[in-house]
Order: C-alpha cells, then sequence, then structure tokens
C-alpha cells in the first residue's frame, strides 16, 4: 500500500553495499572503504567543546524555527570575513542539515506538476525531494565538456514553461568538478528572466584545492532568484550533528520560517551551539589541516586510478570524490563494485546512484580514509584488474 | 513567488504572540507565559551527561537512517516492560522529533489527493503536513460529547473512496482529552478494512494523570493499519534535542528507511546517545517528579479557570493543556488573547491555532510554569475580567 511518491523513489545502492561490506567485516574480512560520503575525521574539539558546554548549561530548548540569532549572524559574518559579501542574517535559515535546507527550499518554491532541472550525475537526495514534493525532473545528461555541470546552453535547451527552479552544485557530488564562475552568472540571469530560482548547493565549497573558494551570493544582481545551502557537516566535519543552512532571497524567508515551523520546528538546539565555535580560528586551523590531507589523498589516488586504466576525463577540483570511468572493465558497474568487493575487499559506489547518464560505464571513488588505506585499494585493485 | 502548498499552510498565530510577549518583557513588562507547549522542566541529569558522553567519545557521525539500533531496541523494551507489548526493534524507526515521525508516515502512506481525516480542534501541524504533501484534509469538528476525539461514527460519517489515513492523538493538544479505549480499537478494525490507515500520536501518552497510560501498539490484530508517532519532546523533556520515533507496520519499514535516507539521513547523534538513558530508573524517577508537578499544577488550575468563568465541559486528562471556552467574555478569542497580554500581561494561545471549529470562541492555557506563575495570572485574570 505504498504512495506511488515512495514507489518513485530510489533506494541508494550504496547503502545495501555499505550493509555487505560490513558483513564481511564481521566474517573477519578487511576493507577498504572508499564508498562512504562522509569524511572520516573527529568534529574539531572546539566544536565538540562549545556542544558539550551548551549541554552542560541546559541550552536544550526548542530554538526559534530559524534559527539561534547568534548562529544566523555568525554565518553572515564568516561571508563578510571570508568573501566581502554582505549578506543580512535575517536571510539565513538554520536547518537540520542540507536536507533540512533542501526541503525547505523546494517545499517554499515548487508545485506539484511543477519541474526542477538537474544534471545526470549528481547527488541523488536532489532528484528524490523533487520527487518526494510531487514535482517533475528534468535531468540534463552531462558530460566531460561542462566539467559535468549544466550550462546556459542546457538551461536554453531544455527550459519548459513549468521549469520552476533549476539546482547546481559546485564542487558536485560526484564528480568533485566545479561550475565555471562566468557561467553562473549568466544562468543567474536567464533564470531571473525566467522568473525561477537557482539553488546552488555549496556543501563543499569550502573543500575546493586550488584555493578557488568563492559563493553565488557574490553574483548582486540575481540574489533574489538565488538559494544557497550549505552544510557544517562535510567541511566542518559535523555530520551527525545535524545542522545546515540556507541563504533564501528576502522575498522567500517568511515563508520559510513559516514551513520550519510545521515540518521540523528548529534544528537540533546542541548542533547548533556547538556550530558557534565553527568559524573559530583555532577551528579553521583544524579544518585547513584536514582539508590539506584531503588534498593530499587526492593527489595520491588520482594519478594511481588512472594508471590502473579507469578514465578520468576532467580532474576533480574539490569535494573528496573521483568520479570514474570503468569502461575498460566492465558495462556492468553496479556488478563490477559488488565484485570488487566479494573478491578484494574494496567498496566503492557504483555509478547507478547519480542518475542514469552512462551509469553502468561510472563508479565514485570517495577518499574519506587514510592514505595507506587508500595505497592497500590499489595495490589489491592493481592486482586484481 | 510562493508555491501554493505554502500559501495553503497556516502560521502558528502564537508565535506572533510570543513575539509580542518578549518585546513588552524587553520594556520590562512581566508576563505570565501560558502559552508555550514546551515543558519548563530542565532534561533530566541521566541524558544530559549520556549525551555529553557520546559527544566527548566521538560519537558524532551519521546512524543508519533508522537510527541507532541500541536505541530503536531501548524503545522496543520499554513497550515491553511498561506495557507488556511485544514490538520488534525493526518496526521501530527514530526520527528528527515527531516531526520527522509524521513526515515519515504520511510521505509513505499518502498520494496528492489522498484524504487524511483528523479532529478540529487538533495540533496544527498535523494539518500542514497533509498540505505540504498535496494531500486533502478531511476536518472534523468534534465536541465535549466524545472528549473532543474522533469515533467511529465520525469515521463511517467520513469515510470518502480516497480516505486513506486518520489521525488521533491521545491525549489531545490542545484539549488534554483521552481518546476512548474501546473506540480506539472500532476505529482500528474499521480503518482496517478500508485498507486505510491509523496514526495515533502518543507524544503526551506518559503525561497521563490518572496513571491510565496505555499504548495502541497493544490492539494486536491490526498492527498492520496502525502507525503510532512518538517523542522524547515532552515527557522526556528532550525538546531542543529532536529525537523521536515512529512505530510502523512491517510492510512499512522498508519504504520508511528509504524515505528517512533521502529526506533527513538520520536523527542528530548526540541526541539518540543521550535518549538511550531516557529509560534508565533513575531517569524515570525525575520524570515521574515532573509528571507529579504537572498534575499539581493542573489540579490548581482547572477549578480556578472554571471559577473565573471559563467553561472546560471535558476534565483534561494529560499533557499540559486545558482548553477553555471563554464565551462568557468574548466571541473573538483572538483579539481577547491580544487584549490579556497587552493590559495584564498574561499569555495564552488563541483557538484559530487548532482550527476552524468554534475557534474564536476558545483558548488554550498550557500549565508549562510554575503554580506561583499560574496563581500570579489567576490573580490578574481575576481582577481584569
Amino acid at each position: 500500500m505504498s504512495s506511488s511518491r515512495i514507489n518513485d523513489i530510489q533506494p541508494f545502492h550504496v547503502m545495501a553495499l555499505l550493509a555487505r561490506a560490513k558483513e564481511l567485516e564481521t566474517q573477519g574480512k578487511n576493507i577498504v572503504h572508499m564508498e562512504v560520503g562522509e569524511p572520516d575525521f573527529p568534529t574539531p574539539q572546539p566544536i565538540i567543546d562549545a556542544g558539550i558546554k551548551a549541554i552542560s548549561k541546559g541550552n536544550v530548548h526548542y530554538t526559534p524555527a530559524t534559527g539561534l540569532p547568534a548562529l544566523r549572524q555568525a554565518i553572515a559574518d564568516h561571508y563578510q570575513s571570508r568573501f566581502n559579501v554582505s549578506v543580512s542574517s535575517k536571510r539565513i535559515v538554520i536547518t537540520p542539515g542540507a536536507s533540512g535546507a533542501l526541503m525547505l527550499a523546494l517545499g517554499t518554491i515548487i508545485n506539484e506538476g511543477d519541474e526542477v532541472m538537474l544534471a545526470d550525475p549528481g547527488y541523488p537526495c536532489n532528484r528524490n525531494f523533487i520527487r518526494f514534493l510531487s514535482g517533475k525532473l528534468c535531468s540534463v545528461a552531462v558530460d566531460a565538456s561542462s566539467a559535468y555541470q549544466l550550462t546556459l546552453e542546457h538551461l536554453k535547451q531544455n527550459w519548459q514553461a513549468n521549469t520552476k527552479a533549476v539546482i547546481v552544485a559546485s564542487p558536485s557530488n560526484p564528480t568533485g568538478t566545479l561550475l565555471d564562475k562566468s557561467e553562473l552568472v549568466k544562468m543567474s540571469q536567464f533564470v531571473k528572466e525566467q522568473g525561477a530560482y537557482l539553488i546552488v548547493d555549496e556543501i563543499y565549497s569550502e573543500l575546493v584545492y586550488a584555493n578557488d573558494v568563492s559563493t553565488a551570493l557574490a553574483i548582486e544582481s540575481y540574489q533574489e532568484n538565488i538559494i544557497v545551502i550549505n552544510s557544517f557537516s562535510k567541511y566542518y566535519n559535523m555530520t551527525g550533528w545535524r545542522v545546515g543552512w540556507v541563504v533564501a532571497p528576502d522575498s522567500t524567508v517568511d515563508d520559510m520560517d513559516k514551513l520550519a515551523q510545521n515540518i521540523f520546528l528548529a534544528a537540533p538546539t546542541p548542533a547548533q551551539h556547538a556550530a558557534l565555535a565553527a568559524f573559530k580560528p583555532e577551528t579553521i586551523t583544524i579544518l585547513e589541516s584536514y582539508k590539506k590531507e584531503f588534498h593530499q589523498r587526492r593527489d595520491f589516488l588520482l594519478p594511481r586510478l588512472k594508471d590502473l586504466g579507469f578514465k578520468i576525463e576532467v580532474e576533480p577540483q574539490g569535494a573528496f570524490y573521483i568520479y570514474a570511468s570503468c569502461e575498460k572493465f566492465t558495462t556492468d558497474s553496479y556488478k563490477f563494485a559488488y565484485d570488487l568487493l566479494e573478491n578484494i575487499g574494496v567498496a566503492i559506489t557504483p555509478g547507478i546512484d547519480f542518475g542514469e547518464n552512462k551509469a553502468n560505464t561510472f563508479v565514485r571513488f570517495a577518499y574519506t580514509t587514510s592514505i595507506e588505506r587508500l595505497e592497500e585499494g590499489v595495490k589489491r585493485l592493481n592486482n586484481y584488474l
């Protein structure tokens, strides 16, 4: 008796693969985990300390639905100091992770049947939020020619009368590639002309290794049509705390407040207090050391995967993912991922979790484990392939 | 450019009233708060300690989407020891508060246009979840004759071909009244015959003062059609932590898992670890002392409100609310609530937040403040009315 809403939503195949990997581990097998989309570092100590202090003091009651005013202000201050961008704290709504931010953003702007455009491959939850809200998906197949990102041309070619929003992500999950900045401006302008919204997922925006860190909030002219999604999960290493944020156009903030009151009341209070320590200099020092480590891992893994015969046409610039063609080895990347797991204990994510566009010849490697473990994984792959 | 989905959702009027109350307080006015639906007690120390311990140990990564296995088991054990009811931990899904539980339950079972029946007056978010998911509301006006609860007769009279679910709550917010147990069984049977679901909100079920505590999970025959919603927020005093649960029919658990993976990933990890201490004997001792205090407050406030001229036709048996007719004083309870706030600094919630059924002649008193403050509120009301 499931709703058709539910039947339209795909499960994450990697979850079943992860469960199988854990089963093998309990049987004593040694598994190299390159499937997990979660940083392997601990939450920085200043954040831990702030969380503990808040709980000890009894700061565990509801906050306003839009979040702790001090945290909204801290994020606004961060945009100012980091990017020299002035954003009113009133436009910042704290959410239970980026998931809550996407739910607020899409719930506020789309009706049943409205179309939302996004790139394939892309983060699977984005598609499923649209299905959940009875919207229509416009999945655009992207390839190396645009660094797996949408372009103005894609928008023009695929635009429909009922297209209400476009979702982009920079860096992208699963490809780790960046949006071209001038293209982002052009898309913002186009979306504004259509009276629609550009939702920019900046969850991994601080994990860009060329120090080319930016935000769509810098595009001043089109802020009424840009919605930025962000989170303390990835760069700030606060996954399980569940706290993120949305930077919303002025005209949508009251709607998001109303929706937040109803659908989640507020983000968890201990996590919000903990996140207040995320922008402290001593925290940033720790986070930058983690980022350096991710950078080293990418520089280790990328050439070795190429040497093994994986085709990586666009060099990933950020996040902690490498999206690689495995067409040299297989035309069934789903079976390929299970073969690697069962035969050599290497866990990776099959392309099918990120869409339908050539998914059967792609896999995603996550470098969320130490260089020693990556080295072990590469050794096993080298012996096997 | 708001979605019509958003325009259909009502704001909580009490939020504006609360904001005004806080404004008056910053001006130095003394406000008696009887509008707040949040217990005024601290989270019990064993829960605080467990939360701190988990964070200190770095237990802050994602849990499975269905929650920490140990917490699912602890809840199952609680049903066994407290109610002598055997529930598999596999049927228990941990959620970010009861809000997450309602989102999972309704998201899993209803499609656009499906109808959901509920009582008016009732908890406002329930109506708004249905609107958010493009479902149809069937609001049934209830009165003192059924203790403000739905009955089998209501279901029969209002049933439509597309009715997919019924939501009931015991005790109810705002009325504090209970569902008749035999009526609950009859409704379960009827709903099963229709191939639909009965969603039972048991958020306040431990806050029943006659010691007549029960759960719909005891109705063995109809478990495939009953979905129980619960939370650590109210009885366990963990509001801002954001952790609740749903007990789902076996056949819906996989769908809820899939949906949880997509829409919120998992409930906050520190809160889940903290909640493991919620069933400890030393915690229960503290919680029962809070409950005793709520009981005393009800026994203090109820007769005094009646003496003042408020009509309370059904004695509230639980939660921390009294739903009272103010028809002796006004036919505009919204204006009445603001008058009391501005003139005597007494904050209460107007009926309009709970529906449309005679909402203009009802208000809700929450006894989430000390007897001394309730006494002060009663004194002010007595002088003013």
